[in-house]
C-alpha cells in the first residue's frame, strides 16, 4: 500500500468509526455497534472504500491486544478466583454445545461431509472476547460480578477455540490429527498462563526501576508496549491466542497483582502490587487504545463481506436460521449451567454469544481451503453478523428492563 | 507479514531504540543517534533481525507526521514571520549549492552521464527535517531563534526536494521534463501552504465543538489524528511532501494560531487561538509520539543498508569523500548567507546538514531505476550516514563550547 493511501484509509476508518459510534450512543445503542456498522459501510459490503488489507489488520490487532491489556490491568485475580469453577463451566459448555450441535445439524440436516460439518461446528464455538468486553464496557458493567465470570470464560473459550482450530487445520491439510500434539499444546498454554503473569510482573518491576532513572521521556509506555508485544508473540509461539499475551502483561501491571515466592516455610521474596505505576501507565495507554481499538472493531465489519452472500437462496436462509439457533442457544444455555441468580445467568449467557473476528477466522480459513462451499460460507457470515450485532442490543435492553 | 512476527519486530524496534537512546543520553550523546544506530544494529547492516518492511515503514511515517504535527503546534507564525526572508535564503542556498556542486563533481570529476550526475545532486539536496527537529529538541534548543529559521528553512527545503524529485523522476522514466508541470505543482503547493492552516483551523473548531457534546471518550484525539492523516493525504495529492499536512494541521491547533476574515474594511469573522484545547491535545498526542517516532528513526537506520557498500573500493571512498564535502559545505555555507550573529550562522548551517530519510529516498529510487551503479549508490549511502550522524554530535559540542 502506498503511504498517502494508507493515511487516507486510516483517516476514513477513524472518522467513520467515530461518526457512527457517536450516532449510536445518541440513540442509546452501544457504540461498538456503530463501529461494526462503520466497517460494513466503508468495507466491501457496501461502499468498498476500504478493503481488508494486511497492514490495517495488523494495526487492528494492536487494538485488540491493548484492549486485552486493559482488561488484564483491571482484573483482580482474587476476585476472579472467587468465581471458582464457574468460568470453566461456562467456557466448556459454551464450547461443546455449539460445536456438537453445529456438527450434528450440518451433517444430519444438511448432509455435509464430516470435515465440513466439523468446521461449521468450529466456526460456531469461539466467543469474541473483544466484542464481549467492549459491550460490557459500553454498558458500564465491566466491573460487575457477572462480567468477572464472562471475562474468565471468554479467555478460556478463546483457548479452546484455538485448540479446535489447530486440530481442524491438521485435518484440512490432510495430516492425521494427533491428540498428542493437542495435549502438548494445551500443556504449553497452561504453563504460559501460570508462568507469564509472574515473569511479566518481574519485567514490570525492572521497567519501573528503569523509569525512575530514565534520561529520556516515555520509557514506561514504550517498554510496557514492547512487553505486551513480546508476550503476545510468546503466546503465539506456545500455540495460544496472541491476545493472551496482552492479558498476561495487563495482569502483571494490574494494581491488584502481586505474589510471594516461598523457600521452605517462609516467604523469601515478595512482589507487591504497584497501584501508582498502574495508574500512570493506564493514563498513557488510553490514547493508544482510543486510536487503535476502533480499528479493530471497524476491521471486523470490513472483513465481513456481506456481498458474498446470495440473499435469494432459500437454502442459505434455512442453514443460517438453524445455525443461528445453535450458535445462540449453545452459548445462552452455558449461562444456565452455573449456580447464579437468574439475572446473572441471562447476562452471562448473552455476553458469550458474540462471535465476531474469531468466527470469521474459522469461516475464512474454511472457505479459502475449499472446505466450505459458497452457500455454507454465506450462511456462516449471516450467523456471525447477527451473533455479533444482536447481543449488545439485547444486553442493553435486558439491563435496562431488569433495572440492573 | 504474519501477526506474531509483526509483534516481535515492533517489540525489538521499541526495545533497541530505547536501550540505545538511553545509553547515548548517559554518554552525553543526543538520543536520536542512539535510535539511528539501533536501526543500523538490528537492520540488514549488522544483525539483520528487522528488514525495511512496508508495514513498518508505514508506521514509521505516522511517527514523522506526528512529529511535524507537534512542531506545527509549537510554531508561532508571527515569530516565524519576524525571521523574514532568512528561512528562504537558507533553503534556497542550501538547495542550490549541494545540487549544483554535486552535479559538477559527479560529471566533471567522475565523468558521470548527465542524468546520473543530476540524481547525485538531487540526493545531496534535501535536509531531513525530522532529524533536524529531533536534534534541536534533544539539545533543548527547539524554541531558540535559530531553530525558527532552521524549521522554516527545512520545510521549504523539503518542498524544493520534492519538486526536484518529481522533475528528475520525469527524466528517468523517459518523459520530456516539463517546466509547466513543475510550475503547476509549485503553485498547488503554495496554495496548500496558504489555505490549509485556515481550513484546518476551521476543522479544529468543529472538533472542539463536537468534543464538548461527545457521548464517547477520545473524540478530540482520534478526530485530530484523522485530520492530520487527511491533510497529509491532501499534501500528497497536490504534490507536496506528506509531512506538510502534519505541519499544517499542527499550526491550526497551535495555541498561537488564529486569523480574521475581512469583509470590506471590518473583520467579519475572527478565529481565535484555543490554548486550552492545544494543551489538552498535546497531552494526548504525546504517548502516540513516544510510540511512533522511535519507529521512524530506527527505520531510517534499518533502511541504510551498509552491507551494500564495498568498503575495499578506493573509488567508492574517493567519491564518498568529495560528495561528503559538497553535502556538508553546501548546507553549512547556507547559514552564512543570512545576517545573524556568527553563533547562529554556524548553528543554522550545521542544523541543515542531516540528510536522513529524504536522501535515502533519492538514492534508493536512483538505484532501483538503474540510474546509479553500485559504487555510486554505496558512496551516497556513506554520505547520507555521515551527514545524518555527525551533525547531532557537532551541534552538541558546538552549543556546549559556545556556551549557548
Amino acid at each position: 500500500m502506498e503511504l498517502h493511501q494508507f493515511f487516507l484509509f486510516l483517516a476514513i476508518i477513524l472518522i467513520a468509526a467515530r461518526l457512527l459510534s457517536e450516532t449510536a450512543a445518541r440513540f442509546g445503542i452501544p457504540p461498538v455497534i456503530g463501529e461494526l456498522v462503520a466497517g460494513l459501510l466503508i468495507g466491501p459490503s457496501l461502499l468498498g472504500w476500504v478493503s481488508p488489507d494486511t497492514t490495517m489488520k495488523l494495526l487492528a490487532e494492536i487494538g485488540i491486544i491493548l484492549l486485552l491489556f486493559e482488561v488484564g490491568m483491571d482484573t483482580d485475580l482474587s476476585r476472579l478466583a472467587r468465581s471458582g469453577a464457574k468460568p470453566y463451566v461456562v467456557a466448556l459448555v459454551g464450547f461443546a454445545l455449539p460445536f456438537g450441535l453445529g456438527y450434528l445439524v450440518s451433517s444430519q440436516v444438511f448432509g455435509m461431509p464430516d470435515l465440513m460439518a466439523l468446521f461449521v461446528g468450529g466456526t460456531l464455538t469461539a466467543t469474541s472476547i473483544g466484542i464481549t468486553v467492549r459491550v460490557l464496557e459500553d454498558l458500564g458493567r465491566r466491573q460487575s460480578d457477572e462480567a468477572q465470570i464472562v471475562i474468565g470464560a471468554a479467555v478460556l473459550d478463546d483457548i479452546l477455540g484455538v485448540l479446535a482450530l489447530a486440530f481442524l487445520y491438521q485435518l484440512v491439510i490432510g495430516q492425521h490429527a494427533s491428540y498428542d500434539v493437542l495435549g502438548e499444546v494445551a500443556l504449553y498454554i497452561l504453563l504460559f498462563m501460570v508462568l507469564t503473569p509472574m515473569v511479566a510482573k518481574l519485567a514490570s518491576l525492572v521497567i519501573e526501576r528503569l523509569e525512575q532513572h530514565a534520561a529520556t521521556p516515555g520509557l514506561l509506555l514504550t517498554m510496557a508496549l514492547a512487553m505486551i508485544l513480546l508476550f503476545s508473540w510468546l503466546a503465539h509461539a506456545v500455540g495460544a491466542p496472541e491476545i493472551m499475551g496482552g492479558f498476561a502483561a495487563g495482569l502483571a501491571f494490574s494494581q491488584h497483582f502481586g505474589f510471594r515466592l516461598w523457600m521452605g516455610k517462609r516467604p523469601a521474596l515478595e512482589f507487591k502490587p504497584s497501584p501508582k505505576l498502574a495508574h500512570r501507565l493506564e493514563e498513557q495507554v488510553r490514547p493508544l487504545i482510543h486510536t487503535f481499538s476502533p480499528l479493530f472493531f471497524v476491521m471486523v465489519g470490513v472483513s465481513l463481506n456481506l456481498r458474498a452472500v446470495d440473499w435469494s437462496s432459500s437454502h442459505v436462509w434455512l442453514m443460517a436460521t438453524l445455525l443461528l439457533l445453535v450458535a445462540f442457544l449453545g452459548k445462552f444455555a452455558a449461562g444456565f449451567c452455573i449456580r447464579e441468580p437468574r439475572h446473572n445467568q441471562i447476562a452471562v449467557g448473552m455476553s458469550m454469544v458474540p462471535r465476531g473476528e474469531v468466527g470469521l477466522i474459522f469461516a475464512q480459513l474454511g472457505y479459502s481451503q475449499g472446505v466450505f462451499d459458497g452457500e455454507t460460507y454465506a450462511a456462516l457470515l449471516i450467523v456471525i453478523a447477527l451473533t455479533t450485532m444482536a447481543p449488545p442490543l439485547l444486553l442493553k435492553w435486558f439491563y435496562r428492563s431488569a433495572g440492573g
